[in-house]
């Protein structure tokens, strides 16, 4: 806390819309903490789907924040802001940013960094805000999702399938989900899922409905979109509720609204990066509450496919787009 | 009450699924009224939209329930089941049935009935609990329509929409509607509206921004479907609600689900007739407490369009199908 912050940092810059390679290390002015805010001298960064869909220029960075991709870290405070009351200079915290994470250091507001739990490394730790407020947010705070019920969650070798699967597992429901082969099948297995259903040698719908006697799942989060949303409409339970946070197989749909009515099913989504910071304080607090001890425990705990240095940051989405991750992609910011 | 009740009755059949004019009185039986149940001497039948669709078989009915067209009726009660406590033979009711209003009697659990309000005939009655129920259940159990919240229903002028209309209207919202004409422009207006939009004249969704400062509209009650469920997303405020009770432009459609998730949409539905006697009985409770005082001091009423005999009810049909009616039709059973 008495090193000298210096006035330049590394950071992965986008420098056009295109492929992995137009990631590329360049020098930013590290952050000023503004009134309620920290600045962290990041040791790893997270990589999300959404760092990829900014890079290909499909998700600009909401109104204030930085250009710089990344929506988690881990690392050091070594600076504070006025009126910050939560944390001081010195401690190791995870924090939620709505931008530039891929950097040396960043800034955000207190309410919304959390201690890194104890036993927890850097890597580790940066590799919790993203899916854990994701998860928090539209599973229980969104989907209501209940102790006995019985949920399912697309692409359960995600980030935020690998962790919807723990959570809801750990808070008592039944989880279902999708993966893409043999050894993620495994994996969820190992996660808590009670069923893991290859897409791609059976149908989930049918798949779902043979393993509820027929009634369907009464929770459904999806990333998935395009042809799934009716398919979702099917494999849901009567009351079910379907929370949409994603669409990797488009946005635009044919479905057949009236099996919604039929079914009374309530369909909705979110998306947690424009939200305000006080809003994902709100979340930060029930993680705090309800999941850290959890974490402490290791009755849940991130998943990490694989970590690459800063300056790597291509290779980090040239991996998360090939698809064959199971759970997180870090960044050793070092 | 010390009448005679007779064992057969006439009742409308369905003779085959098709136009209007398959609508054919006969005989039947007269209901026997089951444990809680009461046998009302119809005096009245409101006619519905799903009443058209079961003559064209597109709807069933749901198993247990009469083949006979109709979901309310107003009348005397004239003979009571077992354990039956809240009426006597004798008394003046309207009720929601899920089958067999379109004859001279009709039985009906005592739950789903409710005594007519004070000052109103049977013709007014019997077109009082279908829409009530509807719009009770729909806007503001499943919508949870607030004090001060913006409301788009459409087709306003239908009896589903002149109720919706008032109920929100008294409620404190502020309603907006989409008609077909002029002359339902000014019924809808008439009835509490704030703004009624031509949808021949105008662009639904443009007329809702325009008229929210951009926010668009907090819950939206539609039974239009098609090419609506997007345009309803559109119109929509962020953390809005769409409630589907219908798809009279076909349930088949492709939307941009984009817009549901970015703007933290919840799209639901249900259907009223296939719910148990309890669920009724629930929303029936609801409306005895808070919508039959407004009933009673006129601040809302169901709209009557026009009244058929009975034994005319192909001409009610003919008259709901053609669209130029404002709120209910009605058969008078005598």
């Amino acid at each position: 806390m008495a090193e000298k912050i210096p006035t330049t940092m590394t950071a992965i810059e986008i420098t056009q819309p295109g492929g992995p390679l137009v990631l590329k290390a360049g020098k930013r002015g590290v952050p000023e903490p503004g009134p309620g805010e920290l600045l962290i001298e990041v040791k790893a960064a997270g990589v999300n789907r959404p760092d990829v869909l900014q890079r290909q220029g499909h998700y600009p960075p909401p109104a204030g924040a930085s250009d710089i991709p990344g929506l988690e870290i881990s690392g050091d405070i070594v600076a504070v802001g006025a009126n910050v009351t939560r944390f001081r200079i010195g401690e190791r915290v995870t924090a939620l940013v709505a931008g530039g994470g891929y950097a040396e250091f960043c800034s955000v507001h207190e309410t919304n960094a959390l201690p890194i739990p104890a036993g927890y490394g850097y890597i580790e730790a940066a590799a919790i805000p993203e899916t854990y407020f994701t998860v928090w947010h539209n599973v229980f705070q969104r989907g209501a999702l209940k102790e006995g019920e019985t949920f399912l969650v697309h692409g359960g070798s995600s980030g935020i399938g690998t962790t919807a699967i723990q959570l809801a597992h750990a808070f008592g429901a039944s989880v279902m989900t999708t993966v893409g082969s043999q050894e993620k099948r495994e994996a969820c297995l190992k996660l808590g899922a009670s069923h893991a259903i290859n897409y791609r040698e059976e149908d989930f719908v049918k798949a779902v409905k043979d393993a509820t006697e027929g009634k369907g799942a009464n929770l459904i989060l999806d990333m998935v979109g395009g042809d799934y949303i009716e398919r979702n409409y099917e494999a849901a339970a009567l009351d079910g509720r379907i929370v949409q946070i994603a669409f990797l197989h488009g946005a635009k749909a044919t479905s057949d609204i009236s099996k919604l009515m039929v079914k009374r099913l309530t369909h909705t989504g979110s998306t947690l990066r424009n939200r305000p910071v006080e809003f994902k304080a709100g979340i930060a607090r029930a993680l705090e509450t309800k999941v850290w001890p959890l974490l402490v425990e290791r009755r849940v705990a991130p998943v990490i496919d694989m970590v690459y240095p800063l300056h790597e940051a291509w290779r980090a989405h040239e991996r998360m787009e090939d698809g064959h991750h199971i759970g997180k992609i870090v960044l050793d910011v070092g």
